[in-house]
């Protein structure tokens, strides 16, 4: 068990209080547990300090502690970040190749690399040093990973699939299914082959059960460290620019451009075939369906700049004052 | 073949017509099919009584019966349950624990344990009395499984999620995968451990592909009788109340709480860090954005109580009229 | 590789420019690759054709081409598909029945049939000839899978499933889960046995994590020709009508009958009990919410014919206007 003095080094802040003081784990400010470590990231949180039952709180300001035991830092999320990685949990953990898997003899396996039961891996498969591969996973021929990579379970990755160095893939990923084209003839819909891919950069953490697409012709692409949530859906011949952060259940449309560093809440999406600038920001359930600069704040269906938003909510009570108007002077000069 | 008597007597009702009646299954009102038994459970339904082709009619009010055979019973619906428990088709199981499942010796098994193929149960879980577990289930070290429960095939429980009696687990759900918590410094996403877990009560089902987040700090918490449709997403941290019943794809955000009792609609959903009271009603496609009181029903995004979010629909109409009543004074005053 | 002759052959169209030339994929319009052929689809890419760097394009309007090397034929689109299908990646492919499969003794295997890795299939099972069946599957007792389907990885098809021939199901999805029905007593949620099944007919397919629930009585019906994204859900007693597309993240509500030929664009749905009639196109986030007619284009939630829809949208222009108009006449008026 760490003492509070060897946290504050370990997060290169100032000691308050005791140093010799016990602290075996994490908590949260608005439910602390007595030998503990907490902290407060947002001003909102401040009340909570005085009442706090947790050992130390790691705060910005100072006058904060007022009598109690903490460390002062620059960014109390940072440093709450190094904590939190020194208490993981760790679990137990086969590493190797489990003697259930099945790999092809051309694949390139790289070294220090572990491959859990029942894991497929198919011809010329290329996996980078370090990689972890869970359980029941399936790579199909020609598909590479990069070193230092996470793969969890029931992850299936088709042909060629791209992926660069220290991704982290979730269980029941799909990645490089064939994209949704047809073409209509008539009252037939005849498949369109998909014959691109899908290439991801270095970074990149993919949730549970999300779905990434292949390209048609050219290849579907997820920049360098992207972070999508659960059960995200990227359609074929998608492009994500760098950094952007998807929430769960988002669903971006065929041949759609995101620039870099935007970030779209929970439900929210964009239509196929537009352009989205880098930065913008989608609030939950938000649906871009036009082209879209970025650089702000978008929210509603179709996505408006959240100050349009608003003046277009206010209509309701716009038409309430309208009308109040409108009876005074039909009060007035009507009958 | 069950007769109509032993039928009546299942579900405590009053036999009318013919006791040694035959039924071999059960069928819908309005589709009703010879030798079967079927039910009328709202008033909008009796207008087929006259018309249909079952053998006979479970009913509440014995005058739709006419002639007819049938059951009258104080609730109709709760009969028809337990006469389509009794026709429920059986399925050959197999039962024992399967040669290729992967049992970790640390594992503690109950009594009439089923596993199936290929499944991996990992060091320290503990599974309860009479529990079946489908094939190519993954389930890691520390998790522990209530009695009498089910869980169906391509499972992933991860690490010391905690899931009590009778719950039944449909096929592909992910249960304890990372929470999405990222730290933004710069353009760099740092990863924040989540180092939290699941906790699951007692009569909980979670349908096909659901996924459910394990706590940052802390846990993600599902309590009693919850009953989840496909594709749900629990993020992290989330506490879901007793009894709460949540249609397919839907989405509640981060440390989001929800009281007892709430009902979501398909696609319905909440953003992360608010409130809602319990017996919430959210209709389909509602997104609840801000703090909720519960104990009615809301509608729309953002969700409004149903009177306001018709009132707010209105506006369309009203200005149609206020056009109209501004002409008026217009041509009267004007030039 | 092909020559450019050749490649006007397969396509029925007729030769402009050098015959002989060498063609070695396929490439957009807007990217053309040197010794790639691409198309013109639409007129909108018509102004890419001077400045493609492709060796060749398909294009109806002659004229198109100028001095270039190409192909004329009247459907463009139809061509391409032909030659993306000449130029599709083959990929190694394991074939007949592996030995890790556990194949239950009564199931009725067809000629030609490939099964992967760990896949399971259940008592009484039927695959028709030619079909292929992925690794981690699991095919429960009673399944029918016609002939020349595809099934990828990590399936689940429930007890009695009953898929017709050419049907392409992808990886991760699952068909015949219990549909979502609770019958609610007091503070009791009392599940409904789910005893129906899911029917599914030929030429459908089905994307990665789509889920289909069967139906309670009766069954939930998929008809021929339909097309489904990834992450469609479909729920109990849902009768899909023939030729339908459904992009991402669609979900349809129980007992919901949907006409032939309707489109759904992607997190588009209708809720349960409700009829569409045929011909309707969804535009994305599109929520029927209650009956429609079909033949028409709908937008919104609640859906709306898209004229409405935008009559609606127009009402926050409307009241701009109507206050310009009150204001004029209270300044002459009033005071």
């Amino acid at each position: 068990m760490p003492t509070l003095k060897e946290l504050a080094d370990m997060v290169d802040g100032n000691l308050v209080g005791n140093p010799k003081l016990l602290i075996n784990g994490v908590s949260t400010i608005d439910d602390g547990k007595p030998e503990t470590i907490t902290f407060i990231g947002y001003k909102k949180y401040n009340k909570y300090a005085p009442i706090c039952k947790a050992s130390a709180i790691i705060v910005k300001n100072k006058v904060l502690l007022n009598n109690l035991n903490g460390i002062v830092v620059n960014n109390p999320q940072e440093a709450i970040v190094k904590i939190l990685e020194y208490f993981s949990p760790q679990y137990p953990e086969e590493r190797g190749i489990h003697k259930t898997a099945l790999i092809d003899s051309s694949a390139i396996i790289g070294k220090n690399v572990s491959i859990g039961p029942n894991t497929i891996i198919g011809k010329d498969v290329i996996i980078g040093d370090k990689t972890k591969i869970g359980a029941n996973n399936i790579i199909e021929s020609g598909t590479v990973i990069g070193k230092n990579s996470i793969l969890s379970h029931n992850i299936h990755l088709y042909h060629k699939t791209e992926m660069n160095e220290m991704c982290i893939i979730h269980s029941g990923a799909i990645i490089g299914s064939d994209g949704f084209g047809f073409f209509t003839n008539g009252d037939k819909h005849i498949k369109i082959p998909q014959n691109g891919g899908v290439v991801i950069g270095k970074n990149v953490e993919i949730g549970a059960n999300c779905t990434i697409d292949r390209g048609t012709i050219g290849n579907t692409i997820i920049k360098d460290y992207c972070k999508f949530d659960n059960g995200v859906q990227i359609a074929h011949n998608v492009l994500i620019g760098k950094g952007c952060l998807m929430a769960a259940h988002v669903t971006i449309g065929g041949s759609t451009k995101i620039g870099d560093y935007c970030v779209f809440g929970g439900q929210a999406g964009a239509i196929d075939h537009i352009k989205i600038g880098k930065k913008a920001i989608f609030a939950c359930y938000t649906a871009a369906m036009k082209n879209i600069s970025g650089n702000k704040i978008y929210s509603g269906a179709p996505a408006r700049e959240i100050k349009e938003k608003n003046r277009r909510d206010a209509v309701y009570i716009e038409v309430k004052q309208l009308k109040k108007r409108l009876k005074i002077i039909e009060d007035k000069y009507l009958n």
